[in-house]
């Protein structure tokens, strides 16, 4: 199979998701048309990546949702479970805990960290929550492979600092802050305000 | 100007978000080769994309963050204030309720909407909270062009019907289902699934 470029890859794991809602909704086929509206791209990008899983071609035709699922998953092998951690317990942080999608998806979220002990005591939830002083030692113990950063941007790179040592493979940056990393752990970061404003531009540029 | 086409808006608003970051972390240029790892581009497409903006060209200089950031914000109308909504005041519709970091960015949230009378009473906040048959009276007096769909997702589309048919203008569809709105309404997903998914096929691929 071909490389896949590293920005078809992103695109591919948001056509899963999308793969999988849909077939949740009980839709079976889809067009590339579709598909590119859904997680906004053009239709020759959704194709153009589609044909890096070196799949029979179907000009033409609709994708087949399962079968396009399947080959997604075996391509970008999706079906490995992997552990996951939280670090900072604020709102974000507790409403990623209860987050029981996960599970289904092989992401098992393994620990959660906070420097409040207090916190740690008073959040009811079935995930082990330790100090942040416990974070390598857990981290190597749990197997875990990608910790979710929701602590205040002022803590954020020493937190993925912490992280990086503790051997970590993948961070989601949900914090307000810009962290760097090694070349070799995979970053993503998420950010509402970033989403509002690509609304919002859009809308503006919609009345041109 | 050019016409910025729609991928690379929605790029812009990323570049837009991190280079408001770096300025507060006191940076004062960046790379298009250090962009683009932030913001998962490549070099070249970063390039392309700053050059819709007509800027004056800089080739092999770093852009200076606070300049590069105005050229974004005057391209995309990203001064304009915008109001916007959140409907199911759950786990993170309550997060994002409690978000401060958008007052500073020119959001305003300006209403929460929730079936459950009882929730609406509880939640200590300065934003007024309502009940879901107030959601079209609500959106038309206070102006809201933006909602942010945080419901159950077997209750998703049928809000997301509600806000069209008050004259929503973008939503942000936070909750785990795909909805089907008309092409005039902007559509963006967040979903935190598909960025560990990201995460883990990244992961996968830079082992082979």
């Amino acid at each position: 199979m071909a490389k896949i470029p590293l920005p078809a890859v992103d695109r591919l794991c948001s056509i899963y998701g999308l793969l999988e809602k849909l077939e949740a909704q009980g839709t079976k086929a889809i067009s590339s048309g579709e598909i590119g509206r859904n997680i906004n791209a053009t239709n020759a990008t959704v194709r153009k990546d589609i044909s890096y899983l070196g799949m029979p071609s179907v000009s033409g035709r609709d994708y087949e949702v399962k079968k396009l699922k399947g080959h997604i998953s075996k391509a970008l092998q999706l079906s490995k479970p992997r552990r996951a951690c939280i670090i900072g317990l604020g709102r974000i942080g507790t409403a990623i805990l209860a987050y029981e999608k996960f599970k289904n998806e092989g992401f098992e979220i393994a620990a959660g960290f906070d420097l409040s002990i207090n916190k740690i005591e008073r959040i009811v939830t079935p995930v082990s929550l330790f100090q942040i002083s416990d974070l390598e030692a857990v981290i190597r113990s749990r197997g875990i492979e990608i910790g979710i950063i929701c602590v205040p941007p002022e803590a954020a790179q020493n937190t993925a600092d912490k992280l990086v040592s503790a051997g970590i493979k993948g961070i989601l940056n949900c914090s307000a802050a810009v962290i760097s990393v090694p070349e070799k752990v995979i970053l993503r970061n998420i950010d509402y305000t970033t989403y509002l404003r690509v609304i919002s531009a859009n809308i503006s540029l919609l009345k041109r």
